[in-house]
């Protein structure tokens, strides 16, 4: 037990230092390596199984919604990128160029995409002609590139891995519609498969993507307070069509733009889950994304029957669930740890006794709970547990959230809140920017959202400048 | 039916011209668009339904022989490039160089990865300290840029997806083992799932990978008789373990380097099974690797029940195959033409006198055979038609192959075959790169490898010079 101690104490507290128990945990739970190219990680086995399952589950949710993936090129020449004024100025600033191709200089730079909608606008003037050649839903998985000053493992780094779905329609309500369907794709990806309640709303105009009519969001707030932007999706009406001359011939053989859209989600979410569900142990993994959701460890192993004990309940519980099992020679209160920092939801310790009395003990990662189960009922009680854990996550984080949700309805009160009580404010607000510039130099705070569910607080005032509110507002220092 | 004759005709003759007909193909199969970026493709979704399967098979391959993916950053600081000097030299020359960041020159340029040798390298001397850590199985999905002067769609693109395995091993014997074991997975693949027959074998050093001490192969052939490297795997020694300092400490306490192996299979996969089993209608799919297996296709759709009766056979199919139904508006030959081209291996029609007699008619592609199918029985039947079409593609590339496969034993013979004569020459060589090169002056062929199923041709002189010959080699001209 010492040296399962010892090893716990390795990580900063959360209490003690937030961010260098996020980074603690990045690097011992084997998610992350620093490279040599700076603000660029190397995405480890575990946070890359992690990141896959993630893949796996939205990929059948876009499938299942008829989006199709796609492949577009990494580079955008200048000229391309710059055909849409708002979308240019937005990322011109923050991309990576290439000038040299082998030894030659290039005559046209190409920048490395650090967002797509070019790319695919530039594709969809090719393929789209008649209204039968719509909707075009289309996906793709790869990573993207901006050039950031300050960056930090899965929150900001220059690449990072993501999807971008991008869609053209014939009407501004079916693009309206499919912005809110996959706004609400990855609120219940959220919710049901990483266990993370989500804000729903829209963006202020301020806070919207560069080229977009509007931005809607799903934010979540982790642990130490502080909200994060966990998936966006855009409506672009017909800006984007009309820049890039991308028409179609209606049923009256009238020409006619499309209506577009783009939405995303990125390894970002997986900072989200490790700062949502973690804990002074390290890694806390909601059982249904978990690469591994329960990792046997035998007691004992050089008693006779626990090795063979252990790899046959490996092979049952292997058909059900993603086993593993540690035979190394390490001790099993290393084990323990080991297992605790990366969060795997559920540990099966077996011995000599265990096996005489024909069970096992579960433990549970979030709770510590240890639980006597006969071998006969194993594989049920492991998957009520597992739901179980999945539960409580998702509960815990609600209440969390709820009770760091308040409400001001003075500025002074949104102030202080703001500076000494970590979470969201709710407040109402004229839907001037200016309003927004003031908060955000004033207290560092944000406009999060315009949650869909509005309410009036206090009187309807906006709570920076007094006038008539036209929306409530979520604010919250940010990721 | 004339609608029909007219789409077919679209397509240049294979045999008219062979690299128009595929450049037809890439395009009316809706694999791939041109994109404004020089060299670099739209990779379409019918195409990268494609890709994920081989993804998905592969993948599994991969994770059941022990490795595990992971992602690198996509940028290469150029001092890490130039740390092992024989893989700058084969390298620098064409890549894409990132010389700007936002407004800011870099002080350091950083090329965008043409593959990841040197970036795993570096990691690896990061995360491998003991003979614990070892050994190191890691695979990367990503895309990998080359600045080609001429390109062709999956054959040669600037920009390309892929899969790079990379591993470190305690020992030279480990090193070797891997090497051969991933050849003989992409040999496994490709005949198993691609119906594509390889030859297996060595490269000469002249063609083996910069910075590498070994290159294996699998060589495939395609219909115009010009082969392709379908896939590779190199055996590094310890050469960039001490370019990177990759060092162990082994079980004696002393230091020791690694040695490492790499292996990559990219979408070009994808245009040999376009030039292997294609025809002038367009492509034929094998398959275990065909997105959609079988496409139903109603007739007479306005007949009462007939629409119900085809989507009752989609659900039916749906269990077992990957099943489409057009009930689009076209008529039956155009959709007949369209499901040809695209290569699907079986159709299903499906009409008014079938349900009467309670049974439809399957068409397969490779043959254009009608089968008439008790609806009773179906299942089975088209599980073993497309089981048996999976082996005539097969059988069929096979015996092309041997059918195209020749022995020199004079220089004038050599000449002569691969002049008139399309395909692989089997002959002997000296183990000299003089004669490799005077051989690829005089008629473009290429020493394509020395095959692990070695024979002596005539009296074991190089076909070349006259010397004693080291090797019997598989000489062709190559994509």
């Amino acid at each position: 037990m010492a040296e399962e101690k010892r090893f716990v104490e390795e990580i900063t507290p959360m209490d003690v230092d937030f961010a260098r128990w996020y980074t603690d945990i990045v690097k011992k739970a084997d998610l992350i390596e620093y490279s040599s190219v700076r603000g660029c990680c190397v995405v480890r086995p575990y946070a890359y199984a992690l990141w896959e399952n993630i893949q796996k589950t939205l990929d059948s949710m876009f499938k299942a919604t008829g989006h199709e993936n796609v492949y577009m090129p990494m580079f955008i020449p200048e000229s391309l990128l710059q055909k849409e004024k708002d979308h240019v100025e937005g990322f011109a600033p923050e991309v990576a160029w290439v000038t040299m191709g082998g030894s030659e200089k290039l005559t046209e730079r190409l920048c490395v995409r650090p967002t797509s909608e070019t790319l695919f606008c530039d594709h969809y003037k090719n393929i789209i002609h008649s209204h039968r050649d719509l909707p075009k839903l289309y996906n793709q998985w790869c990573s993207v590139v901006r050039w950031e000053k300050t960056t930090r493992p899965f929150l900001r780094t220059m690449e990072f891995l993501w999807q971008e779905g991008h869609t053209a329609h014939a009407t501004a309500e079916d693009a309206q519609a499919e912005t809110e369907r996959m706004l609400n794709v990855y609120a219940d990806f959220c919710e049901k498969y990483l266990a993370i309640p989500v804000v729903k709303g829209r963006k202020t105009d301020k806070e919207k993507f560069a080229g977009a009519v509007a931005t809607y969001t799903i934010e979540s707030l982790m642990h130490d307070g502080k909200a994060l932007q966990s998936g966006t999706s855009h409506n672009f009406g017909s800006g984007f069509a009309e820049a890039f001359g991308i028409q179609y011939t209606d049923k009256d053989n009238k020409l006619q733009y499309v209506h577009q859209t783009s939405w995303g989600m990125s390894t970002r979410i997986i900072g989200a889950i490790i700062m949502v569900h973690g804990d002074d142990s390290g890694l806390v993994l909601p059982p249904r994304i978990a690469p591994t959701q329960l990792m046997i460890i035998p007691i004992a192993m050089h008693k006779e029957g626990v090795v063979e004990k252990a790899e046959e309940l490996k092979a049952r519980l292997g058909e059900k669930f993603r086993v593993g099992l540690d035979l190394s020679d390490k001790n099993p209160g290393w084990k323990f740890s080991e297992y605790e920092m990366k969060g795997i939801p559920l540990r099966l310790e077996i011995g000599p006794k265990d096996i005489e009395k024909n069970s096992c003990v579960l433990v549970r990662r979030d709770t510590r709970e240890k639980i006597f189960v006969s071998l006969d009922e194993l594989e049920a009680k492991v998957a009520e547990v597992l739901e179980d854990i999945q539960n409580s996550l998702y509960n815990k984080a609600l209440e969390h959230r709820e009770s760091s949700t308040f409400t001001a309805e003075t500025y002074e009160e949104f102030c202080d809140i703001i500076e000494n009580k970590p979470g969201f404010v709710k407040a109402m607000w004229c839907g001037d920017e200016e309003c927004e510039n003031k908060i955000k130099e004033d207290t560092g705070a944000t406009s999060r959202c315009m949650p869909f569910e509005q309410e009036v607080i206090g009187d309807n005032k906006c709570v920076c400048c007094g006038k008539e509110a036209k929306a409530m507002v979520y604010w919250g220092r940010a990721y």
